[in-house]
């Protein structure tokens, strides 16, 4: 009898062979099914975008692997889709490249590849074409994925920084540094109540939402790595202006305020993964506002401060106190591995 | 006085901060610079591509990072392109996603994106977009590039292996291994004379040149991972026939040969990085091999084989001495982090 292959990755696994083969079909194939895919040849043949297109890719490391929330396996999906859905298109296909550690869980590979499908299904791409490699046990961590997408271009995508005007409204779709505290909680061992949930989420819908209500964003971005702080900071550089908001109308859960207070993090630099920062010209707000908060993800949208000429510094925060502090982008942001 | 930092990828080189900028910007887009890139947008914005898409996605995790012929940064350009290419579509534009090890100098990776560069004006395409991640060192192994790849699909794309009939000719555009035995050599400190070099290249020339020269290869493929018998395998598995193949017609070079009955490895298994199988009406056989004999690198192209009714294997190997050896699928490539 030929024993039973151990429920983990092999190195074979990523060798080409009959292994990943099996690996392939057993695992992600069933689960992200769609003819492209099926099709597992060299390159996934894709309809005519009839118009331009966007294109970007990002690399997923996060850690832990699993969170409340999420997993690498929908972040890995959300990440990508929000990259292509702020620059100005509508998510259509995605490619996803696994580096497995050797030793990996079979099991946790099956799960993510759930989550991946899920995603994908929320947000209304396919994955169309990807990889799998082994690297020995040691040499890599669990699974890293890069997910790459293209997307087909809007008419109007946003023109970016260097149109931001003074009067400018500056808007957040909802509460800011969900995903950044639930990771900086995981991996403390905090947060033993269960509080905290990643913001993970497709911000497709948010954007679309903006367009049909007639908005037309200046600039639009996701706070990811370095969180509103930093996307703010970039902006106001970029445009020599600076962005005036006001603590008191930045939404922040009590949950994550308690973990920054802890541990000496400010919420304006958590990552999120499922929230846009817009920036519109000043006739738009309300619209702007009511119009996300007419879509799932964009309940807590709200409008939290104006462009101004600049000032110290890119971004300057009006604290509850009537205080001023002024941001700008770290050096690095103080938790690595957050995506 | 501030201290210079060190010249090695830190953790914060992967935070999205001003570190992470600076890194982008000093290592990747003076090398990799176009419009495109440059922007550094969420997503790269792209012209209408006026017609099919094909899309494709790879990981390199190849050890060593540089070996004679190349390194990892031509690699995982030309691997993305000849994944395109042997699908039938003219490669246009490539993502590249980095995972780095902390501490992994950047010399090194200064290297690395010249490499990328070079083979991407070799091959006629741009880089267009990027993420760079960092992981805490013994969690990764040096640097992983994941490339992704958006080609126009040709009018007239290779069928695939269903449409193979028995007389069609088999076709390898140059001698076979070259990539795997470089690897192989340089892990084992073998090869101390230097006759070995990869045969790293682009292929869209070579299938230019076919489709050019009228031929329309029924299969096409880059025998990477698994090589020559494996690309056969697969082929005559989903088309139920049998590729006969002639030991003194494959072009393999005496120094790959040595390698191989050195460390017991068969050259038919063994990776290559720039080569094509072609599958070919019998009609046809005579303008595909002049036709890649005319351009650089099909200098050595061959006429290998017949595809013949199934018989015990998908590969059949005529030798030198008129035995037969069946080739099948290997379960797992003998070497792993070819590619």
């Amino acid at each position: 009898m030929t024993p039973e292959p151990p429920d983990r990755v092999l190195l074979g696994h990523g060798s080409g062979g009959r292994l990943t083969d099996r690996l392939v079909r057993e695992v992600f194939l069933g689960r992200l099914s769609n003819p492209a895919l099926d099709a597992l040849s060299d390159a996934a043949h894709l309809p005519d975008p009839a118009g331009p297109l966007a294109f970007t890719t990002d690399a997923f490391v996060v850690s832990p692997l699993f969170f409340p929330g999420g997993d690498i396996g929908s972040l890995c999906v959300n990440g990508t889709v929000n990259d292509l859905a702020v620059a100005g298109a509508v998510p259509l296909h995605l490619s996803a490249a696994f580096i497995l550690e050797e030793g990996f869980p079979l099991a946790d590979l099956r799960r993510i590849a759930d989550s991946m499908a899920a995603a994908a299904a929320a947000a209304g791409v396919e994955v169309v074409c990807g990889d799998t490699k082994v690297v020995e046990r040691g040499h890599g961590d669990g699974v890293f994925v890069t997910t790459a997408g293209i997307g087909r271009l809007r008419a109007e995508p946003p023109p970016g920084a260097r149109s931001i005007r003074p009067g400018d409204a500056v808007i957040v779709s909802g509460p800011l540094g969900d995903h950044g505290a639930v990771i900086l909680a995981a991996r403390m061992g905090l947060d033993a109540a269960g509080s905290l949930r990643s913001d993970g989420a497709p911000v497709a819908g948010l954007v679309d939402a903006l367009y049909a209500a007639g908005v037309r964003p200046r600039f639009l971005r996701d706070p990811t790595r370095g969180g509103l702080a930093t996307v703010l900071a970039e902006a106001g550089r970029e445009a020599a202006l600076t962005a005036e908001v006001r603590e008191d109308r930045i939404p922040v859960r009590d949950s994550v305020r308690a973990v920054c207070s802890l541990l000496g993090v400010d919420p304006l630099y958590l990552a999120c993964e499922g929230r846009i920062v817009a920036i519109v010209p000043p006739e738009q707000e309300g619209d702007a506002v009511r119009a996300l908060r007419g879509v799932p993800g964009g309940e807590g949208a709200a409008a939290v401060g104006t462009v101004v000429p600049l000032r110290v510094a890119p971004v300057s925060l009006v604290t509850l106190y009537g205080g001023r502090r002024a941001y700008d982008t770290l050096a690095a942001d103080p938790l690595p591995r957050i995506c």
